[in-house]
């Protein structure tokens, strides 16, 4: 089967990834759906591409040359922006193209008009990275969650501002300061109005309100209140008082209608949402049957933004590619394109170790540990002893570093067959879960 | 358009709550279809269903009634266990219907053959309610992250171990005595082997694994640990250094082959899902592009487990009622099917509100604002009151119960216009976030 063939407009951060990934994970993507996806052409203004592979597919400066390109199946829209995006999508949908956008202010401000186009000309709009970068945030509520009646949506759905309040939070830092800083680390705009004044929260929100509860797009209706009147002093007290200060979209069915508001909130500092740190996003959604769920991930940057950005270029190229029925693999994959990787043996998986022993507390019992453990290569990364009153053995509680479990059997027999440990060793494995 | 007709294997609880979600939320639902969805027969052993509207479809004591009746376009099996799970799934594809089911353990151990089986026949067989319950977690891991490499999964995905880790954390309690009585609350099983020995756990996480790296089911290979040889001396130990114990399905592609394990796990505390307390679930994703995404909500649990079932149940029926490129509309309800619900204007809005103002330290500025609030209906759940060193003004903070931000408005006008308080008074508004 031909391969899917996109036109990518915009090799800015987010397109640069978008190429990236498709390019990166072409085999896998390709197993996930049953048919290549190459980029054929691509939209630029600059000219020079650094860390971006751009070596297989041609690359012009006229999006509108793009989205005429009677060979691209599906138009990327990473341009950003009201106009000319809105004008690009709409020639795109036009030309018979299925369109892939990241652009929350061209869907929240335009959405409306451009569905009814889609719907008209009979081709697929898709725009998980409009809202939370990465996270699958639009296919859980309009999917996932598609059972329940929703009863209130409340996010941190701009990274920038979330980096901002945990700065202040975490350091002692003021809004000027920390502001300074994140626009030096590239997180917001020269002009960070967007960020830091809820327009670009607002714009999510705005998609959110929809999803959840069918109604039509309606923007302009978003109170919104931003974070640069937050001070040091308001993020000392509240948590003084339990709570932590966050920058929330929040909408919510009431019987009187439907709030829709972004303003920096208080919220009681034993919640998931409210530990939420740095520039992740989070969307905590109430549904009736499911309670609340919560939905972390990266919310901006290249390849979490990608990330969204290729899941719906692959939703449309599953639909393109197979029958209705089979449009999603029951394990993901193919199933003539599943794998026969080897499922490792616990004996060979590497983990770091919590041990517990109890010893005779007599001279040279932990260098007998620590020698049987070195002998394994195993070394120690924390220790605690233990002298229970009235017990005449002492707990030996050692975090080790990592191990092949196999190395750390052999070491666990020797140590209990030590005369100066008493029971067996208890041993929990260990994880930082960090990468 | 005719309803599109649902046979209900079990009234048990799932089977029950599912019968409900579907029956409450009928009207929502076809409006996000575009078609009606109905039980018509429903088999159950028991005669008496307290709880569940039974009164639209008919209940017969034979599942295999069921599978064969020829009005039946989709089967929702709920009854658990391998058999007769599995023939009843494998005869409801042969006879030509979808299946949606929960039964982690009927997926994991014969899944292939029952994937292999719908596919010959062409007929969709579904199963987001057989991990994690209502997280919608196979949903993420087969579209909304396709576009990556997975690296590893870490989950929390049985409700029952993780609060019996939870209670024996936060309130000093040894093992037996939580599983007493997580099995008093109904949470556990009279046998809790499948949970506490972690067998529950690794039919999800042998799901999760093939879902990430395209391999067989092979729930044979999964190395398996429980949580009762915790005990509390070791919860407690690993909050001294830092950690928390989680009973962990890691799965994780390594250069020597996939990791495929279940077991107590240290982790750092800090971490988000170090945090998932009592019966929530949570799983932890990492891919190359996106980075770590969370996913958190009830993984048991009647109208939670529904929720899966019945957004699978929406996925059939989406597709058997629209064209593949209208299967999901734009904002989640069909385009025709938006409601004009009002948007609340934000001085309608009833929410708590955190107050800090600058009063002169003189008696009687608490008094007459006090009285403001009480006067605007606005009653007072907390107070602080800093004194800076050299300043001539007290900051007074004050946490408020709910109230419209109209009267609020009109509270911080009052409050504004005396002339012990100087400056504006600064509002943050506040957020339980808890139902």
């Amino acid at each position: 089967m031909s391969p899917v063939k996109i036109g990518l407009l915009g090799l800015g951060t987010v397109g640069g990834g978008t190429a990236n990934v498709l390019l990166r994970n072409a085999e896998e993507i390709a197993r996930r759906v049953g048919r290549d996806i190459k980029i054929i052409q691509a939209a630029a203004r600059e000219t020079e591409f650094p860390g971006v592979n751009t070596e297989s597919f041609e690359i012009c400066d006229d999006a509108f040359e793009v989205v005429k390109n009677p060979d691209v199946d599906i138009v990327i829209e990473l341009i950003g922006g009201y106009e000319p995006a809105r004008e690009l999508v709409l020639q795109a949908i036009a030309n018979g193209k299925h369109v892939v956008t990241a652009n929350k202010a061209l869907i929240a401000k335009h959405g409306n008009e451009i569905f009814a186009a889609a719907r008209e000309k009979g081709v697929m709009v898709a725009f998980e990275a409009a809202v939370a970068g990465g996270i699958p945030i639009i296919k859980a509520l309009r999917e996932g969650l598609a059972a329940n009646r929703i009863n209130w949506i409340a996010g941190i759905i701009n990274g920038t501002g979330n980096f901002i309040l945990t700065e202040m939070g975490d350091k002692g830092r003021d809004f000027p300061e920390v502001l300074a800083e994140a626009q030096a680390l590239g997180y917001a705009e020269a002009d960070p109005t967007f960020d830091v004044e809820g327009i670009d929260a607002a714009h999510k929100l705005a998609i959110l309100c929809s999803l959840a509860f069918g109604v039509p797009l309606q923007f302009d209706k978003v109170f919104t209140v931003g974070i640069s009147e937050i001070t040091q002093d308001d993020v000392v007290y509240a948590e003084e008082l339990g709570y932590r200060i966050k920058h929330l979209g929040i909408t919510r069915r009431t019987e009187k209608g439907i709030e829709l508001r972004v303003h920096p909130t208080l919220i009681p500092n034993r919640r998931l949402i409210a530990n939420v740190d740095g520039v992740m996003n989070a969307v905590l959604v109430h549904g009736d049957a499911v309670g609340p769920t919560l939905y972390y991930g990266a919310g901006a940057g290249a390849e979490p933004t990608a990330s969204a950005v290729v899941a719906d270029v692959i939703d449309i190229a599953r639909v393109l590619t197979s029958d209705p029925e089979n449009r999603v693999p029951h394990l993901a994959f193919q199933s003539n394109a599943l794998s026969d990787d080897t499922i490792l043996a616990m004996e060979e998986v590497e983990t770091a170790y919590y041990l517990r022993m109890k010893a005779l507390d007599r001279s040279g019992v932990l260098a007998d540990v620590t020698r049987i453990l070195a002998d394994q290569g195993i070394s120690i990364e924390a220790m605690l002893q233990k002298d229970p009153v009235g017990e005449s053995h002492a707990s030996i509680i050692m975090l080790t570093h990592r191990v092949v479990e196999k190395n750390m059997n052999a070491a666990i027999n020797f140590i209990e067959s030590l005369d100066s440990i008493s029971e067996n060793v208890i041993r929990i494995r260990m994880e930082t879960l960090d990468s």
